[in-house]
C-alpha cells in the first residue's frame, strides 16, 4: 500500500514503433490510476530491447513514484521486461516454483504440454511480489522501492485489466479524480459539441472530453467531488435528452437486450452490407441468448428472398438497397419466431455505387408487433467505416423504437 | 539534408495524458520516415509543461538522431514546445517578421482581426529554418545541430502530415529498413515460436518480432537488404509451411475469398456462438460477394432446425455444441446454395460450461463437395477471447481445405 501521485507508464513492444499498431493499454492505466488520485506524467513506447527498458525505467523513476510497464512478460526470446527492469534496478531473476506450477497446470488443462520455453514466465524480480493472473499465463510483478514502486503488466488488454483491477488499485491511494462517461448514439460528433457547447463555460471546458467511435459519441466529464460529478451529469443529461443511451461501460448492444428482456421480446436480425455485424455485437453480450434468437447474413439476393421471404419483385423493382427490401427483411426477421425484427442493406464500397444511391447509402427497419420504423442514412468513409456506422445507428435505431412502442 | 538512422518522436499534450485520447500522429512520422530508412526508436507522450519537453528532448537527443515534436505550437498559453526546446538546447526564441506578416495576413483573409496571442506564433528558435504550413497557421521547425536535428511539427493530422511531407522528408535520407511481415493461423504463439527459434541466430534475434492476436501469428522480419530479408522470408517460410497464410496487409478472410474464386465456389456460414463474426470478417473485404453467398446466425437451436435443417434428434442425443451438430451446420449451409459451409458452435462463456463441455469448448466444420471436415478446440480467455480464437481458426481450417482439396 503506498500513497502514490506521479505514474509513469511504458508499453514495451518494438511492434508499437514498427507498425501502426497503438498501444492502448496506457489508457486503461491512465483512466484507473486517475480514479485513485494519480496522475499520469509521461508516457512512452519502447522497443522490446533490454537496454532500453532499462533507461525508460531509470528515466521514469527520476521523475515519478509509480512506474508501470506493459507487455513482454510473455514467453518467447523477445519478451524481455523483466530483464531491462532487472537491469535498471540491479536486481536478479529467480526462478519461482509457485508460479511454475501453475503454468504446468494451465497447459494441462487446455489438454496441451508446456513448451520448456513457456518456463521463461516463471522468473520473478528479486523482492517483487507476484500478481496472480487470473485470465492469463504471465503474472503480473509488483516491486516496491522505498516510497517508489515498480510494476510489470501483461499487454494482454484484458489480463492488464484484471491485474491493474484485482491487485494494483487495491495498493494505491492518491486524491480522488471522478470521472464518468456519457455515452450517445444516433448523432454525429459535430451535433453532440454544439448541443453541449453552451455548458462548457459553467463547468470548464477543460473538464469535458468528446470522443467519437463510428456511429457513438462519448461525453467524458471529469470532476473533483461526487457533488460536482452528479451535476455535470445531470446538467448534460437534460441537453441530451434521448440521444443519451448509458453510462461508462454500457454498450449498445447491452441496452438493447436489456429493452428486450423487460418487454419479454425476442430479436431476429436480416444483415446485408453488415455481413453478420450487428449479430457479433450482439452476441459479445453474455446472456445475449435470451432475447436474441439470431438470423440470416443475407449477403446474395437469393438468401433474401430464400431464407426471410423477401418478394423477388421487390428485389427487382426496387433493387436490393431500398426502404421497401430493409422492410421486407425486418418483417422477413420477425417471421423467425421473434417479435421483433432488424435489418440492414446498404452499399459499403468501394464499388457498387451509383448517381442514385452512391456508396454510403444505408436502409435500416426495425419492425415490431405493432409496426414497422425506417431510416435512410448516406454515412461517409471507408467501407468498413461505413459498416460500423450502420451497425450502431440501426441498434440505436431499435432502442429508441423499443423505448417508444406501446 | 542529413543522413540520419535513429528517430524518435514526442507527442506533446496534457490531453494525451489526461482523456482517452490517442497520439496517432507518431504512426503517420513512423510510416514516413519508414519509407526513408530511419527508423522510430521511442516515442513518448509528454504534457504541456516546458520542463517535460525540454527534458524529453534532451534525453532523447542521447539515443537518436532525429528528434521529432508535434504539438504545442499554436497561440494558447498551454503551447510551449518552442519554449520546451529551446530551454533543452539553450537557444533563444526570436519574433519573425516575416512569419509575422504571413499569421496577419492569414487573419486578414479569414476576416478576423489577429488576435494579440497569435503573436506567439511568429516566434523562432535562433537558427532554425521555417517550414511552411499550407495548411494551418502555425509554421513548423527545422533546427540542426551538427550531425542530428530536433523538428517541431503542428498536431494537427493533416498540417502535420503536409508539412513532413513537403518539408521534412526531402531533409531525409538514411540506409533503407525492410520490413515483411509473416502472417502464421491455425497455431498459438508458443508453438510459432518454438518452430522459428533455431533461426534467430542465423539472423539475429532482435530483428524478428512475434505477435499474437487471438488466431492469428505475425512474424514482423527486419532487414538492411533486400537480400537479406529475401534470405529471412525463404528461410522462415520454409519452417512455417502451411501455418503461413499470406504477407504484410494479408488477412486470413481475404486468403480464403480468394482460394474460393479460382475454385468457382461459392462459401455459406451457419455461426452459432461467433454470432456474425466470421460473415463480418468476410464481408469486410471489398468484393466478398464474388465468393460469399452468407449464411445463418443460428444463435437459437431452433434457427439450427428451421434455416439449415439439423435435424431435431440429433441437437436432442449430442447437444447443440458437438461434432454431430457441426457438420449438420456446415452441410446445410451448403445446402443454402453453395459449394462450401462453414459453421462454429462451442461455448463462449462465461456460463453454459460444464465438465463434459467446458467454456472454450468449440467445434466447427467444413463442408465441400467432397467431404466434411472437423476440429475440436478448447480455447482459453474471455468470452470474446473465445469468440475470435474459433472464427479465426474456422477461416484457417477453411483456408487449409481449399488448399487440399482435390
Amino acid at each position: 500500500m503506498g500513497h502514490f501521485v506521479r505514474a509513469a507508464f511504458v508499453a514495451v513492444g518494438s511492434e508499437l514503433l514498427r507498425t501502426p499498431r497503438l498501444d492502448t493499454n496506457s489508457l486503461r492505466v491512465g483512466e484507473k490510476l486517475a480514479g485513485r488520485g494519480v496522475v499520469l506524467v509521461e508516457k512512452r513506447c519502447v522497443p522490446d530491447e533490454v537496454a532500453a527498458i532499462a533507461r525508460a525505467v531509470e528515466e521514469l523513476l527520476a521523475r515519478a513514484d509509480l512506474v508501470l510497464l506493459s507487455g513482454g512478460l510473455g514467453p518467447t526470446a523477445d519478451d524481455v521486461t523483466r530483464e531491462g527492469v532487472a537491469q535498471a534496478l540491479g536486481r536478479k531473476l529467480t526462478l519461482d516454483e509457485g508460479i511454475l506450477g501453475q503454468l504446468e497446470d494451465r497447459y494441462r488443462r487446455l489438454g496441451r504440454t508446456m513448451p520448456s520455453i513457456a518456463r521463461r514466465m516463471a522468473y520473478v524480480l528479486e523482492g517483487a511480489d507476484v500478481l496472480a493472473n487470473p485470465r492469463g499465463t504471465a503474472p503480473g510483478l509488483w516491486l516496491s522501492l522505498g516510497s517508489q514502486a515498480v510494476v510489470l503488466l501483461p499487454g494482454v488488454p484484458e489480463e492488464l485489466d484484471t491485474i491493474l483491477t484485482l491487485h494494483v488499485l487495491p495498493r494505491v491511494t492518491g486524491r480522488p479524480f471522478l470521472v464518468r462517461t456519457l455515452r450517445v448514439a444516433g448523432r454525429f460528433e459535430s451535433e453532440v459539441e454544439q448541443r453541449v457547447a453552451p455548458l462548457y463555460p459553467r463547468f470548464g471546458r477543460e473538464k469535458i472530453t468528446i470522443l467519437a467511435s463510428r456511429g457513438t459519441v462519448d461525453l467524458v466529464l471529469g470532476a473533483e467531488t461526487p457533488e460536482e460529478l452528479a451535476q455535470m451529469d445531470q446538467a448534460f443529461s437534460e441537453v441530451l435528452q434521448d440521444d443519451l443511451f448509458g453510462r461508462d461501460e454500457a454498450t449498445l448492444a447491452q441496452v438493447v437486450l436489456e429493452a428486450l428482456k423487460e418487454r419479454r421480446w425476442l430479436l431476429a436480425t436480416a444483415e446485408s452490407c453488415t455481413g453478420g455485424l450487428v449479430g457479433s455485437l450482439l452476441t459479445q453480450v453474455p446472456g445475449a441468448s435470451e432475447a436474441y434468437l439470431g438470423g440470416v447474413v443475407c449477403y446474395a439476393n437469393s438468401l433474401k428472398a430464400r431464407l426471410v421471404g423477401v418478394p423477388e419483385d421487390l428485389l427487382t423493382t426496387y433493387g436490393a438497397v431500398s426502404r421497401q427490401v430493409a422492410e421486407a427483411l425486418a418483417l422477413g426477421a420477425r417471421r423467425l419466431g421473434a417479435q421483433c425484427g432488424l435489418a440492414i442493406t446498404g452499399i459499403a464500397g468501394p464499388g457498387g455505387g451509383s448517381a442514385e444511391k452512391p456508396v454510403g447509402t444505408v436502409h435500416m427497419a426495425v419492425a415490431t408487433p405493432h409496426h414497422v420504423e425506417h431510416r435512410l442514412y448516406r454515412f461517409g468513409g471507408s467501407r468498413q467505416t461505413v459498416r460500423e456506422l450502420a451497425a450502431n445507428f440501426a441498434l440505436d435505431l431499435l432502442r429508441r423504437t423499443l423505448k417508444g412502442a406501446p
